[in-house]
């Protein structure tokens, strides 16, 4: 942690290199302010001689393209561009197909990358299709929104979703390099910057408490930019890195990650995924401090952490109770018929990522659905 | 070898049980007659609890879904079917979504499985289904064709056709199980046997003299069933799990099993992928003479073994000439269009797999396109 809480005077704004270790498939992930025009002497040098396949949505490609194609120009990277509307409803069957067809006619070969230069949208669907071409591709992360930074573009996750639900159709598919400019998310929305810190925040509330302390005292100067911007997005790709590291393939201790996003989740759905209501970040926020309230009602946790977790969101403009997501309140029963779509009830029992407390979160298999519906009926009538 | 060569008087059909070594992804080939019957059964053992997305082609759940049904039932396995259309043209992206909307709408988990019953088509469909469902479902593989037993049930290779090419995209994933009921080739066209029986000799052919010898002098009794069927279905799966272990994803070795394949593949795209005038093993078959000429043309192997092998395949009713395709004979250009489409042209050369001799195949990186020309010119002109 001290590198975090310390900084680093001499050199303020060098980039930051987290790295991920999984073998012969680790990489590492540059954070730092203006990594965007560095991006093609550092992919030139990973992956020499590899041709990209850009991909953007409209917004991003509009604001940052440019530069991008001239770093890659310069460092003599040949590359196509794909351009695609933005939004949660891009990562469906029909892009993903018209990327993989356009990658194929493009004559790009298994040496060859598909870079995603976006969101956690563009980066599912990118690093989908970069899997599924001629059987796996190489692939680039640049994660252009704070949610991609310090969550999605790391660990190898990509996928679209299917009618049936988000994220059902996808592959593990780890990137070879992952370049997170943090200057590029001063064109970010306020809104969308603070979605992706309750992301941030959470890598705290699972098992690093002087994470979110020092979140507690640097939040502002995060929202600014800078160092301490970097800084907390180091720390919560060390985070994630760390957890990848030991659980690639999501069989067990990756399940911490949901911490609030059981709850997060069914509230998605209830807000039926309009984002004018409630987008992913905001449900987590919400979600984490349920989760919170829960634990203390079921007496794991001390009493004030909840209290603590929900003063931190509200100073960052997150939504912290059910009641605060705008358009009608859902009912119970649709809250805990969501809330058992997202989890698999086994034997009449649900899984929940519970806390002891401000970064002891712990994976509870044996949840009493009557317990978690009692606390939501008092959440849903405070 | 002697396995094969001696075969096993005192328990002759009892089911060969072949390794595939991958580390945590490592699973057994069980090969024998019968074997449909013990699917259930051996399933469990391997996949405690598990639920199967069965999926087969009307052609071979008419001859023989009842019996697999009648198999789960008894040990208890829960099942869904989904019958597709039998053929090339199945693997399409249009019934890969189909059958992952199919998995999602049934509730299958990632510890279920895919259960493929059929031959290559259905089986690199099903694949590449459990591939991507949840990022990753268990996978059974119950190869029904020759080519199924003895090639693409085997490696983790699995795929659908784009309309731009075949096999474009995919994913490699590794069954937990592949279970090859030899009697079941009973029911196989005369023909399709055939086509199967060209990948069997090609492993003979790459490295292994002594099995080609073997096959040279077993060959009836394959095609008639019993002990030698199984024998030469075992030995091929060993040469192939053999390869795939040293090559999990296709960076170098696995490069050999295309012995025949760089003409193969030219063959079947300017006989514009008919069936009916030839199946994916006969263009293999003309494929594989093509190449032990033109090594002897190039004076790279004995003079003689080209012709031994061209009987070998004759004897089988397999083509070995261009000229014994039905229709149209290609124009040289085509072919020539058709084989750099296949391979990338790296600096105005070829790659091909060529040989020295019988067993002595090796990869060439520097073949001369004009070479390639010259020896074609002479081969459709004979
Ligand atoms: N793969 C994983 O492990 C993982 C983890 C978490 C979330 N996700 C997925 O990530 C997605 C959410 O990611 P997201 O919040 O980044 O969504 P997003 O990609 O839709 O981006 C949000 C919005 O911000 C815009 N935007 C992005 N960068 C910008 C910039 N620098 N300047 C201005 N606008 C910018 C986008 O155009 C979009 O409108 C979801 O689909 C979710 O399922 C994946
Ligand atoms: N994944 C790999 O490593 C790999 C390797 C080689 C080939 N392949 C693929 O395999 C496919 C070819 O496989 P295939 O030749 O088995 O094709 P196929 O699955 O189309 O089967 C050939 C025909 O035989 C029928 N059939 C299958 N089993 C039968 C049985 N027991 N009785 C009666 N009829 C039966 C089928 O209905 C079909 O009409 C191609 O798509 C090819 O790309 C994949
Ligand atoms: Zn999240
Ligand atoms: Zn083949």
């Amino acid at each position: 942690m001290s590198a975090v809480i310390d900084g680093n005077g001499a050199n303020a704004l060098a980039p930051r290199i987290v790295g991920v270790s999984l073998a012969e498939r680790s990489y590492e992930i540059v954070i730092g302010p203006g990594i965007l025009d560095e991006a093609g002497r550092r992919i030139a040098e990973v992956l020499p001689g590899a041709r990209m396949a850009v991909i953007a949505d409209e917004t991003v490609a509009g604001l940052h393209l440019d530069r991008l194609a001239l770093s890659l120009t310069a460092a003599g990277i040949g590359f196509e561009t794909m351009i695609l509307p933005a939004g949660e409803t891009t990562k469906s069957y029909d892009n993903l197909i018209t990327v993989v067809e356009r990658i194929i006619g493009g004559r790009f070969e298994r040496g060859d990358a598909v870079l995603a230069l976006g969101g956690g949208v563009i980066g599912d669907l990118a690093g989908f299709a970069s899997a599924i071409v001629k059987r796996g591709m190489a692939f680039v992360q640049m994660p252009t929104s704070l949610l991609a930074q310090v969550d999605s573009s790391v660990g190898g996750k990509t996928g679209i979703n299917s009618p049936q639900g988000k994220n059902l159709v996808g592959a593990f598919h780890q990137p070879s390099l992952v370049l997170a400019d943090t200057a590029l998310l001063d064109t970010l929305s306020p809104r969308e910057f603070a979605a992706g810190y309750a992301e941030v925040v959470k890598y705290g509330l699972i098992d690093r408490p002087e994470f979110f302390a020092w979140l507690e005292d640097n939040r502002e100067a995060i929202f600014a930019g800078g160092e301490a911007r970097i800084a907390a997005i180091a720390t919560a790709c060390e985070a994630k890195a760390a957890v990848v590291a030991e659980d690639e393939t999501e069989q067990g201790a990756r399940a911490l990650l949901n911490l609030g996003h059981t709850f997060g989740h069914a509230l998605e759905r209830t807000a039926r995924y309009d984002a004018s209501r409630l987008v992913h970040g905001e449900g987590v926020a919400i979600g984490i401090c349920l989760a919170h309230r829960f634990s203390e009602t079921l007496g794991l946790a001390p009493k004030g952490d909840a209290a603590r977790v929900e003063a931190h969101f509200a100073a960052a403009g997150l939504p912290t109770r059910i009641g605060q997501i705008p358009g009608e309140t859902p009912k119970l029963g649709e809250l805990m018929d969501a809330i058992g779509q997202d989890k698999k009830v086994t034997r009449g029992t649900l899984t929940f990522i519970l806390t002891r407390g401000i970064g002891r979160a712990f994976v509870e298999r044996k949840v009493d659905p009557d317990k978690v519906a009692e606390f939501l009926t008092r959440e849903l009538n405070p």
